[in-house]
């Protein structure tokens, strides 16, 4: 029964629940604001001034344990109305001062809709003639549009938990007063809210932003200024491994690398058209020296389609396929940045098709089997929206090229076969239809990465043409994709998708060899391995520091090392050792091999080691082959 | 006895000799301004507006032909002296305006020199008490301060040609008046002339500007602006096959890639202390958004030290060595661009070891060992500056690490052995000393390229530290070096020094297979051959166009491609290719191998064409191995 409760109206209701519990705990001078259910839960805005009480973490059980009582006494939710000046003598008498400008607005304005993110979900008041709905349960009574469950018992089996309390400006608005928020979570049983409390303390555990530190994979500086992180030889890995697989795959298919400058003069965005649109989103450069302005380009394809232009192309030269891994500044808004997930410098694995129209099916079905590739190399599943145009005459190009475009994008979508895939009116771009890649990583949270674009305007408004086979020139069309979209938001995405646990072939570090003294024969079996590891590119680190073997252990387990070897006195004499995937001996009987001295332990000499891992790297394994 | 000749004695009597030739042919309305020896030569300014003439470059020969009846008159140069008075009242007589205003500049100043260019070999007259030297040869005199041969037959043995007129403003001064400069070359000999006419010529035709078009390297555009190249798919290959050079050498002695953005706050330029000397010089990045200014990076070894400095370094950690092939932006003179020589954005091959004073010489022994390996490699010949400091009070840091420092230099220098260098004082720079290599390209000329420089300042200002075995905090040495320099220096100057004709590991086209025809058991030959490249990583275009054999082979030369292979029936049939090395078959008769039907042209399967040109490629050949 209760797992076809509404579960909108489940944490509305609940909001109201934990409204009533904090005015049976604090009394009537508790001066509520709104509570409107949210994604994943829901939450009321309080004022507890005139209560006299400051709520800190520590209420938060003592509020959830009323809750319960609430909910089991199985108070009804009851609907009643009042005209305005009912309403507002109610506010009075209620000394609710925030629902009677709640129901002041209404009267002035009609609405009394509160700003910014509660927008969507908010507490706004029954709109119906001159009348407001009020809902009552128990002994609280709320002005309310309603959206309730029909009584508070119909809650029990709910799953949910108060998490935290935030100051928030009534409605959202900094003049208005700052209010006591407290947010709570609910899901349909008490094993969803389990899995979701699960998932967040892992999301928190993976943030990149922790393990980007505790990785030491990028830093930022003061001296430098926000949104400009900088890549440490371990973060620069994760890059250059990352890109090369971006670029490999595309010149698989016939991509060309090109290398362009990172400013140019507006100029190019004037004829792009890209200057009118978002001239004022461009970081400005100034030259001193000439005078002359520029600006750093937030995108590549202008500067392409001058390579493009530069030479005369024959229909047989088409298509042209440039690509470039190049960094592109955006002037984001300074409160916006944080992580890699939002910068200012965003490296983009960027590439630029320019094809016959009769071409796209067949280059979309390129790019599209790279995109594949890639994600289930990074084991990220994948479902792909079509973005259409609708009737409306704000797309630039021939209906004609347009339906001939979209037709060869799902062509080449469902020749696939196996990629699923929706599609979507009103959705394309206004230069061309588009397919947008949606990326599931291990938490389950989608992320729109990848992306191919047509564009019919920029190949017109650059004049851009090939020759065909009667020697008169055509246009041809581009297409934008980016397999990554941008290898900052890509890694933000894959430091917490992997947890930092990189496979080999992305690990910063893929060995650490630890010495457990300095010993001559010990000393000569580190080199060896050390030797080995080295000619087989194998990307390690020696640790002969001074430490006791576990805390050595322990370092190589914080960084993630996928593989660690300890070397004594033992493996010196032996010329062997046992490999520590993530800090777990590799056990040998999981193939149910045990040596000859009954040991189950997998032993590696130095070249064997190196040249596993040199496979494992060169083969761009998920899972550890040792 | 010619061979002794004071060659800017002779270069300057020649200039003398050339005024006196023109005053013959074209009469005494010839004004003159001065006539200086140069690098490889002499001009004369003149005035031939009086004269009614107006020079052209077929006046040349003519002029060129009364110099060597001047010559074969063996004219001596005599000298007089006359005071200012005197030598004024000359100047008028004479009808020379410009020795005039020399004299008066003399009477007035004390000096007659000419501004800009010519100020250092300039006609500078004779400053001794107060008279004037003249060199009277036939009947022309001179206003002059000397250095002459003793007679124009002196020179019959020197080689000269005069070359080319340009306007040139009198004494260099844009205010002045625009007179008519006649260029000569002359050396020792004819043939010391006609070596470095050859080479002239030769230079002329490997122009990498001109190459830059023709081999479609790079392209340039109006809205993108000067001195901002964009590198075509070819050019890119040359870009990316060079900078992995430098990085694989760099990655062979510990160097790691890092990765930092290309603007910053001017805050770190204030630390570093380059702000207070480059500001001026900096492109000035502006965000309408935030109101923030930043300015673009010239250089990377600021953020680098935000890398250095983002974790607690040990003395065992030490050294850090950083590497970066990163673009730099700086705001160079808009007159000054040109090609890829000297261009707004640089992309340095840059390095920074941050090091103990103790490791100095063990980490450029290893830099010099790069610098040494990569230029063999580019077939470049070296030799080093060693920069030191003076006496002078303006180095910073103390003068035991200066003194130490340069002792580590030169002991990592001498030990390589087989580098020339010299040793100069007062050229190191205030921050510390310095190696400049210079490398002498195919046609002689020498090119200061790569790099290392001690920085001992950097250090203290960013207050950089690692802990030493005490536990104490100790300042690191930073060293900064740059194989390449710049990558579109490098490529400007390699370009040249290649004549375009680059080894099979840089070509951007290893093999182009030119298909004679459309036919079942061609098009198969070709699709194997194309499989076999592709499977082995060889860079290669099939020309299937409708030209004829001896036009696509033309082009294939023109494109300068070390391979090519023309498939027609022939090949179809035997299964194997003949290979073309720039246009010409490989005889394999060089090595006395004649195939079983008497042919000594050596015959490739299209899997041993691929297999020999990878190797090659990975070996990074010089000469073809084909």
């Amino acid at each position: 029964m209760n797992n076809s409760l509404d579960i909108s109206a489940a944490r509305h209701s609940l909001a109201h629940v934990m409204a009533a519990a904090v005015q049976r705990l604090y009394g009537a001078g508790v001066k509520f604001g709104v509570g409107p259910a949210i994604e994943n839960g829901f939450y009321y805005d309080m004022d507890f001034d005139d209560a006299g009480v400051e709520i800190g973490d520590d209420d938060l059980a003592k509020i959830e344990a009323e809750m319960r009582k609430i909910i089991k006494e199985d108070q009804k939710f009851v609907c009643s109305t009042k005209t305005i000046a009912e309403a507002e003598q109610w506010a009075k008498k209620a000394g609710q001062p925030f629902k009677l400008e709640l129901i002041e607005d209404y009267k002035h304005n009609g609405t009394t809709s509160v700003k910014a993110k509660a927008k969507q979900h908010d507490a706004d008041v029954e709109t119906d003639g001159d009348t407001m709905t009020f809902y009552t349960n128990g002994d609280f009574t709320d002005l309310c549009r309603g959206g309730h469950v029909a009584s508070t018992g119909e809650l029990k089996n709910i799953g949910f938990k108060l998490t935290r309390i935030a100051g928030a400006y009534f409605r959202g608005d900094e003049t208005k007063p700052m209010m006591t928020r407290i947010y709570g979570v609910a899901f349909q049983s008490q094993k969803e809210l389990d899995d979701y409390l699960k998932m967040q303390e892992e999301a928190k555990e993976r943030d990149h932003r922790k393990l980007g530190k505790e990785l030491d994979l990028y830093v930022t500086s003061d001296l430098v200024g926000a949104g400009l992180p900088m890549f440490t030889p371990r973060g620069t890995v994760l890059r250059q491994e990352i890109a090369a697989v971006s670029c490999e795959y595309r010149a698989d298919i016939g991509f060309q690398a090109v290398w362009t400058p990172h400013m140019t003069k507006p100029d190019l965005y004037v004829k792009s058209g890209h200057w009118a649109k978002f001239g004022d989103q461009l970081f400005r450069v100034h030259s001193n020296e000439s005078g002359d302005d520029f600006v750093l380009k937030p995108m590549n394809c202008p500067h392409h389609t001058r390579i493009f232009a530069s030479r005369v192309r024959s229909y047989r030269d088409m298509p042209q396929r440039y690509m470039e891994v190049t960094t592109d500044y955006r002037d984001e808004k300074s409160g916006e940045l944080g992580g890699l997930s939002r910068v200012r410098s965003l490296t983009q694995d960027d590439s630029h098709d320019f094809c016959r129209p009769d071409q796209i099916e067949s280059e979309i079905a390129g790019l599209l089997n790279c995109v594949q590739k890639i994600y289930a190399l990074f084991g990220m599943k994948l479902r792909v929206r079509l973005s259409y145009r609708d009737d409306s005459d704000h797309y630039l190009g021939s209906p004609e090229l347009w339906a001939s475009a979209q037709k060869q994008l799902k062509d080449a979508v469902i020749k696939m076969g196996n990629l699923e895939y929706y599609e979507q009116e009103g959705e394309a771009a206004f230069y061309g239809p588009k397919i947008d890649f949606m990326a599931t990583d291990a938490l389950g949270r989608e992320h729109q990465l990848a992306t191919a674009q047509l564009d019919f305007v920029q190949p017109e408004r650059f004049e851009l043409e090939y020759i065909d086979a009667d020697g008169k020139p055509q246009r041809p069309v581009m297409i934008h994709c980016a397999l990554l979209g941008s290898l900052e938001r890509f890694l933000s995405v894959y430091i917490e998708h992997t947890a930092g646990k990189f496979p080999v072939w992305v690990a910063p570090e893929q060995l650490r060899i630890v010495k457990v003294k300095d010993d001559c024969g010990v000393d000569k079996m580190v080199n060896e391995l050390a030797a080995a590891a080295k000619a087989h590119k194998v990307r390690f680190t020696v640790d002969d520091g001074n430490g006791s073997i576990s805390k050595k252990i322990r370092s190589a387990v914080a960084y993630k090392v996928p593989y660690v070897v300890v070397v004594g006195d033992k493996e010196a004499e032996s010329g062997q050792v046992a490999v520590r995937v993530r800090g777990d001996l590799v056990d040998s009987s999981r193939d149910g091999a045990v040596d000859d001295k009954g040991n189950t332990t997998a032993k590696y000499t130095p070249i064997d080691l190196a040249v596993a891992i040199q496979r494992e790297h060169d083969s761009r394994s998920k899972l550890s082959t040792l």
